[in-house]
């Protein structure tokens, strides 16, 4: 950590600065320059809290200077880590797509839905038993009769299924009937939650929260790692901004950054990312090109039915064709599908 | 609903959403404009689907007429609602000043906070015994401990107790301690949490997400009222942007966006607004002089010492200055603290 | 400046920054942390360019330390500059009320909305001639037509006049006219522009860019300070941020931060702010509650036929209002209107 | 335009505003829903002034119906528009990739840079000779020697010039050297420099600006084509977000939504997208993947040398990378580079 004291900082006030660095146990080390004082805190760890610092008089502010993730980080960890999915090691070169409705709605339509993704190309089957909902007024998910839809989908299939917990609790119900966790975009900083899911010994996909920054999606996977669970995959799925055309934005930008900071495997959701079935397809080659590892990808036999997400999701046939235009980019970058 | 078809739609499409329309119960009524036509949908509801309507073919969007909030409409209940809160009516001409520290971190400091804060002008007591934190290595609070000492605070002063539950089972426990039971920024879409705020016997305050916009927290709202508990009140307390000299933008105009849009009583949280004590009374003398029924403020008896949100924390001495601007404020809008 | 170093960067790496700090005319200085070193440049001034030293290889990031602006500057220049405007200071304990239509439509309606915001109590008369306009369809302006009429309105009621000027050769002929040259959001970064506002003898209303920092208005500022003009004020009109309830988000914390960091008087438009004449009155309120030095008002005798802004325009008895509110808040800070 | 009227719209207050669509020449068509009245506006046309309607009384808001846009619209203009730049169509199935510094420096820098960027398989050259630069103390540009450097690079390679024009006299000067006119971020709602530009005999790239909607810099490109000036290239470089890893977050749907609500071609600008070197081919693979039709690259022989944007320049060598990459990329597409 650096502390940048304020312009007219006194030397007295530096020496504070000085006394209170080490008294909690590090060193500090000064630099003069000709318009402030800085001072560097030697040894101090990531769980260091900088706004005490900021609280002393005559500071102006404090930089970071290590990353706060630890564990997620490429720095302690630099080999790519592989998360085994019924014999896809997402991470590695062949990649992993994640496809379904957004909800479950009933046997027959996720029964329906596995044939025709599995039938595509897809390599995992995605829905959802439990819906975080904005409207207290819309359909809220079949619960557990949902995750035995699901596991009868994966038997007739062998698609590994994909499905979210929003609780603790459905934390143990879910591990019980899925191949991995997923953990949402609103619930990315619920901590009860991502504890539970260190604590679980399935695989867990963790989405970025719609208001997060990259850094706090890796300190959410912190907190995964740090739980003891290290079968983490991560999921860009657009992120809120000014513009209206698109539901999200798609941050593109942060499959490179993911892939530098952490050896985490990071996939990207064009359905979310763009909220518009017609654009899921070039942003899902785009996602490929940039370099993340999977997609997750909304597909519904009947999106005029659907009880959710019906404008962003793909007809079967549209999704086959994902699949082919999506092979072609894979090949380009030594990939496949 | 109104429903804009695209501009080259056909007249059998246009005849299929028609029959679309009046398949689920409501009527159309058509205008053909020079470009386009558009349907209006009469009848429906709030919980209405619109994107199984942007599923169908030759619809280019759709546009919501009526707000997705009912219960919290003031088009549906005019009258302001006042939430009683040991003597003062919350929405009233009483403001309320709710101060304390982030976290209690021992009884020795919310004790002597709490003196402070009474002294000061303060007609209530907050403090995090369950903390969300962004590390998984930072203090993440006393739990039930740090319940009873704020009853205990509360015993010795008689200010009534704000406390954050971040979990369906903390709701409970919270609610057996605490006066108001709050939800905080990264809980605002965690619905169970809501759900079981709605059940509980005590007020709720509800705080905005940070990047959430005000009609999100008003369905949020809307889930706690659905539950059966018609006693919460709103908070502001800064939303993300791309600016960045302070930790987030207040929102100002929310105060009388959220006062017209809305019956229940809203609050500001000039702490978490700016992030930086030295812009937190400014900021609160702008809330009350937008509208706001009270303020939410982060008091600490010794910043350099507090295990969270130093830097946002006014000493005592410092709260009592803005008790006494505000005061003058509140008397310029009519209304008294 | 701090050039923090990679984990990985090598002992050679770090010396050919060092080299390269050095060969630029600079002293560096060496912390050694456990996990990273980081490099303290002394004696750069501020137009150091960091993207430089980021290029070199094993430069994870640099970090500025001095502000960017140095005229514009508090540190630089501790007491507040005052402009005078026909008599009041601006800067100083009374505040200036500038008032008037989005555009100057027509002789009339010029002098009839001047007539009225000055029995109003504005203190000065704001109409556009020129209008960036967002759509090549929309009205445009009555170009120095408008001036004319300003002039005129000015001679009518004594009211100093404040207008736009998008160019180089519109500084000239506004300056020519009025006694302030606003430069508008659209254009704060219109640098060409910047540099003739900062030879003009007029003083310059700086409007915050909608997309802008507060470190980039204050870097416009710099401009026109490094150009020779000392009478500068900004002023806050909302910055562009998810929510759609609002037009814009006011940023009122950005009342405090630049007062703390520079020394100009900083305006509030709670017009452009908001987007709806129902939240004017309220934002006003709270931007002398925050401090400002004044407000820049909509006001058109008839919103209804207004060529632009209508839906965000007083009507003149609304403006009163606005002034018999924003006068009691001004007594409870110890200003005047 | 749809015009809603609240909830408690009196039936006078409807009639005045039916009375008001009449007055203006339109046809209004009610739908009278269980809760409200909404209001068609039949035959107007993208000019009207929806504010005026927003400032009737007993109106809650008004909602467009038609995109503000009409030359620029694909709606009008079915087929793609291909813009000639020395023998590729940009638009077409190849690629155009135009690369060179940020900055024209120095004569023997951008010959030098020409060379390089010709060989690794750029189709045209980029420099800046006028700087928009947020600084006043930072280099801004070497003027119209620059733009006869360019000249040189362009008789001595072969390779088509792409510069900026920052005013409206620029836009002379420089049509008179280059083969495209630039308009640059800042600059994309100067509206006196898009009438210049729609007045030039030049191709024009115009830069989305870095917090303007896809909406925006449709607005923009109609005043170009307006002004009579057809040949128009968008360029997206990145929006600005609450992201602070990279500089800027790279908005890749507005990739296939510019594709379909324009027929003006669309280039992608991975520099300036992402603020760093090592982001760049990735992005630039996902621009192509994604539909773009073409890239814009800073590349530079030293950039720890370069007088700007250094830390998003690439190499010479890094630039071959990206051609290749890019090229393997375009024939998955079908496209050629």
């Amino acid at each position: 950590m650096i502390i940048v004291m304020q312009h007219q900082a006194t030397a007295a006030q530096i020496a504070a600065v000085v006394a209170r660095v080490e008294a909690v146990g590090y060193r500090a080390s000064l630099i003069k320059g000709e318009e402030r004082t800085v001072i560097g805190v030697i040894g101090d760890d990531r769980p260091i809290d900088r706004e005490q610092f900021e609280a002393l008089d005559g500071v102006e502010k404090t930089v970071p200077i290590l990353k706060p993730f630890k564990l997620a980080s490429r720095e302690m960890h630099p080999a790519d880590t592989l998360v085994s999915l019924d014999g896809i090691k997402v991470g590695g070169p062949r990649l992993v797509v994640i496809a379904g409705p957004c909800s479950v709605e009933s046997r027959s339509q996720i029964l329906e839905t596995a044939l025709a993704v599995k039938e595509a190309g897809a390599t995992a089957l995605r829905g959802g038993a439990f819906k975080p909902r904005t409207s207290p007024y819309s359909f809220q998910g079949l619960g557990e009769e949902g995750l035995q839809y699901l596991a009868e989908a994966r038997d007739m299939t062998g698609l590994p299924i994909v499905t979210e917990a929003m609780s603790e609790e459905q934390v143990t119900l879910v591990a019980r009937y899925a191949d991995v966790i997923q953990i949402g975009a609103r619930n990315m900083q619920n901590y009860d939650l991502l504890r539970a899911a260190g604590k679980a010994d399935k695989p867990v996909l963790l989405k970025r929260g719609m208001m997060s920054t990259i850094e706090e999606l890796l300190m959410s996977a912190e907190y995964i790692l740090a739980g003891g669970n290290s079968r983490v995959m991560l999921c860009e799925r657009g992120i809120r901004t000014f513009e209206r055309y698109t539901r999200n934005t798609t941050d593109i930008n942060a499959i490179p950054v993911i892939k530098q900071l952490t050896h985490l495997p990071v996939l990207l959701d064009p359905s979310h990312g763009t909220g518009k079935w017609e654009y899921v397809i070039p942003v899902a080659r785009a996602a490929i090109a940039a370099g993340a590892d999977g997609l997750l990808v909304e597909v519904h036999p009947n999106p005029v039915e659907a009880l959710s997400d019906g404008a962003q999701s793909l007809k079967p046939e549209k999704f086959a064709q994902l699949v082919r235009e999506v092979r072609r980019i894979a090949e380009a970058v030594n990939r496949t599908v």
